[in-house]
């Protein structure tokens, strides 16, 4: 589907020789690969969701706010990464920010579970030592990823759930806050609505509840691959809205929605959980890569194609590997996404084939 | 190291080909793998934790009476699987019967967390439709797999955490207890012995608590094959002594501790679960079948050295593939288990080249 095109250039100020950058993406109905030049050693890419957005149901204002923060992300990253940072640094960054803002699924904004509490999900890996940190149905963290990250560097453990990562937070002294600074009024009509619809049509498929509607998803990541060639990734959700008290998906879940390893690539995926975690689709894409050499913009839109949409499965992910090829393949309407290596503008799209600006 | 060997001869009651069943066993410093003929179409496999268990450390009397209760659930098991029975319903017995015992570190008997509760964990993955049901953190069920499957059969997710998976389980009639009921004397002794030596001596390097003594593993788990050709995986643990509140190990994560998927294998580890979890080493044994066409004799040693023993992690796990070849490495002192076939008496072992009663 797609190729990949390998560049001679070699990028500036490292010792690496040939680093092809591309650009995957997997649509519903039809495919707009595009190979870009590589011009750079390091490649930054972010989502923020994957879903079923259309031009009918996302206001035009809405849509400009999310990109300016989509590409305030994305030069946040860069701007760590051009100045010789470790892509650790600048997953964190990037995850942080969007973790802040209101239009995201992901802290302060993140969706409601059925009893009108946030409960957020983050995670964090790094590829240079397969070390990872996690916490999952937290209430009072302000920015959950920064809690994942401290799991992971001040604890032996990689996950911590609950009152217990809660606690752990305030311990370590971050920010913690009421839950009520979680929510917005928007997520709070999405609940409502999601209840009220439930009541006059309870669903029998099995299905998780939300996820049919312009904010359903909305989870926040970034991969990155640094100059020193390591790789790292990083995700941050409030999960699905409507869901059960306690329920934990797969973006916590080293292997699930996150995972990252030098040898590999970083991954970091967002959609429905569920079949995240059933398929180890994180990890699935590295086997891949691993075991039977393949390439990324192979392999990506291969496990979509093949682990999450032919089970039933909606959303995407976003990638890099270790050359610093980036993919980001999708299955659902939409992706808000955004990319971008040294010497070229950062490239920020929300629908499928979105040139970007 | 192991070789496969397939027998001619057909099971009984089953229209699939051969199904050779084979033992490798991955030991630290000697392999003693045993192969046996094949007569039968299920297979059972079972663990009660891997850890550095001794015949210097566990007491004649401690000895059998763990005997006695492996050979007891591998019993429970085969009579479900040797009257045409399902895999699933074969490891739920197991694991629901190890849970009860309070020999090993799951429900009553677990091991205790920093502040001195039991916090549990548990997963069940079903190869045939490759959906899985877990619980984590949960402090009031009196026995999490029931959860786990329950949170499978009756919600559209897949783990559940903490007060709201012991909600769960409370509204779906299973029965809860006192977090008293978990506590042995054992386990409280344990922790204070834990507790003590950091004080006098606190670790630096990062390792997780615990485990270094005959009582620090002890996590259960299941894989069987049933006659249908279904694959099945169930695991369930208190997790590590001395862990922070919250902490959620490999268990109950899909493609950590826990995976069944009926085109490769079902899986079940034990051990320092972190490392478990930075490999997702369940599925990674899983992907190297089916990406590399390795034989389970060769992945499954494969994987406890690569992945866990050169990463500074201790354990083991038990795993069956589409074909009834088991497989039982591990690269500890000792790991309680127990496996059985058709026609042929069951095996129960502790130590490397153990042969069994």
């Amino acid at each position: 589907m797609n190729e990949e095109r390998k560049s001679g250039r070699l990028g500036g100020g490292v010792g690496l020789t040939l680093l092809p950058l591309l650009v995957a993406t997997l649509l519903p109905s039809c495919s707009t690969p595009s190979t870009m030049p590589r011009t750079s050693a390091y490649a930054l890419v972010l989502h923020g969701g994957a879903g079923s957005v259309s031009r009918a149901n996302l206001p035009p204002a809405r849509e400009a706010a999310v990109r300016l923060v989509l590409a305030a992300a994305v030069r946040a990253g860069e701007s760590i990464l051009e100045t010789n940072g470790p892509a650790f640094e600048a997953v964190t960054a990037v995850v942080r920010l969007l973790e802040d803002s209101p239009w995201f699924n992901a802290g302060h904004g993140a969706v409601l579970n059925r009893e009108g509490f946030c409960e957020l999900d983050a995670a964090i890996m790094d590829g240079a030592t397969r070390r990872a940190g996690a916490v999952a149905a937290a209430r009072r963290i302000k920015n959950p990823i920064l809690a994942a990250r401290l799991v992971m560097e001040r604890t032996p453990h990689v996950l911590l759930v609950g009152a217990g990562a809660d606690a752990f937070a305030e311990r370590q002294g971050l920010p913690l806050v009421e839950p009520g600074y979680f929510v917005t009024e928007p997520r709070r009509e999405q609940l409502h609505e999601l209840l009220e619809r439930e009541r006059s049509k309870p669903r029998a498929d099995g299905r998780p509840p939300g996820g049919e509607d312009g904010i359903g998803f909305g989870t926040v990541g970034a991969v990155a691959l640094d100059r020193q060639g390591n790789l790292a990734a990083a995700t941050s959700t409030g999960g699905m809205v409507g869901k059960l008290p306690g329920r934990v998906g797969d973006s916590p879940l080293i292997g699930a929605g996150t995972w990252a390893d030098n040898t590999t690539c970083a991954v970091s995926g967002t959609g429905q959980g569920e079949f995240f975690m059933r398929a180890a689709l994180a990890h699935e894409l590295a086997a891949r890569l691993r075991h039977r050499q393949l390439a990324l913009a192979t392999a990506a839109p291969q496990v979509v194609q093949q682990e999450l949409a032919a089970r039933g499965g909606a959303g995407g992910l976003i990638a890099v590997d270790r050359f610093g090829n980036i993919a980001l393949p999708f299955n659902t309407t939409g992706m808000y996404r955004a990319f971008v290596r040294a010497g070229a503008a950062p490239h920020v799209a929300i629908y499928p084939g979105d040139p970007g600006k």
